[in-house]
């Protein structure tokens, strides 16, 4: 993601506590007190300009969504997104995903997506990978026993490294499918790295992992 | 695999035991009898007409390799190759995939291949994927605790299938590659199938499971 310079980006974010959570700390096991319902809980981490969210989050006013993005300078175009179309069932949190365990409590979770994460190919990198062992343990403490993490991604070296990963941790894998958009998928919603991607003709990939 | 008319593999085959084991159910449990050694064993389902297992003999006197195929008129090539270049440590069993628990015992196998076998794409037909959940539960009953399966094929969908049947019946999945002929990895013995599909600049599929 370029980081461009925004400089008016923190204060909008401040200025809109209701779109990005200012305390998620203090929400920890007590999201559905701020959605004010008890629907499931739908998180994506490495969220961007908050595309998907916000999409996935109007195609399903049954679910609580809720993005984490650690940039203020990307999580800046989702907070005018929600602006402009409001969402009360949806949320972002401009904090970093090494930090999840923080925000949510042991079980709280019903799906986690992973779209589009930075591969960081080298492997002395590896720990940096939204999907490496030390972000997995994580996932599965707040994900519920019946939780899923579904992931999309157009790099073939993080694809292999994660359903390896996922797979190492004790996940078990479904729906694989190695050409998203050449299968008969219902109901896929494109985030920003995937239209620009499936436009150039590339390949996505994707995979569902449940414990 | 298309089937010629070869009237004389029948004959060849009988007359060659020292290749084609003619009373595979005799030896459950005591193959290293035959090879006279306790090497490891490997062993590949649906074996074609030989390439894979005669090199794979070859490039390791350390291990005994066996090729189980069906068809007189497929596995007759193999037992050419053997008659030319003979082999103590490779044998062939014409013999049907679906009864290997009758030729091997709990524990006997250490290596398990599935190459480049036939994707039955149809779902009415997944059962007789050599990767369905019915196979892998005899491949369990037959590998090693610490046995391993290997999977080539150039088929997407196959391989998609796999990768879910192996997680799901729980083994755990590593070295995915899903371009195997753009990877680093070392000894990779091509199939008949493969030297075919590689010429024709297809994608190779890779997977190596374990419990
Ligand atoms: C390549 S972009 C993809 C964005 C979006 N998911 C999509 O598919 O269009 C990855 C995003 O993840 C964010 N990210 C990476 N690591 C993160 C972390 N540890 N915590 C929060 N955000 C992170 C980056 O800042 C970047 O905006
Ligand atoms: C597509 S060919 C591949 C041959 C070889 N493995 C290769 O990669 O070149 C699949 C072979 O598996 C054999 N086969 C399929 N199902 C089998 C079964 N249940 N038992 C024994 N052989 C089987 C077929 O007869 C065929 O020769």
């Amino acid at each position: 993601m370029r980081l461009r310079n925004k400089p008016w980006a923190e204060r909008v974010i401040v200025e809109n506590p209701q779109i990005v959570e200012p305390e998620p700390r203090k929400w920890r096991g007590k999201w559905n007190e701020i959605f004010g319902n008890n629907h499931p809980i739908h998180v994506e981490v490495g969220t961007g300009k908050g595309r998907f969210v916000t999409r996935l989050g109007e195609a399903h006013p049954e679910w609580n969504v809720i993005g984490v993005e650690k940039y203020d300078s990307v999580i800046i175009t989702g907070v005018e997104r929600l602006q402009e179309n409001p969402q009360q069932n949806v949320r972002l949190l401009k904090e970093d995903v090494t930090e999840l365990t923080e925000f949510f409590a042991p079980n709280e979770i019903d799906r986690l997506y992973i779209n589009f994460t930075d591969p960081w190919p080298k492997n002395r990198h590896a720990k940096r990978r939204l999907t490496h062992e030390g972000y997995l343990k994580q996932y599965k403490e707040v994900l519920k026993e019946t939780g899923e993490i579904h992931m999309k991604t157009d790099n073939q070296g993080l694809f292999e490294y994660s359903l390896e990963s996922l797979s190492q941790f004790g996940f078990k894998l479904k729906n694989i499918c190695l050409d998203l958009h050449k299968s008969d998928i219902q109901g896929n919603i494109m985030t920003e790295y995937e239209e620009r991607y499936n436009k150039r003709g590339m390949k996505i990939y994707r995979v569902e992992a449940h414990l």
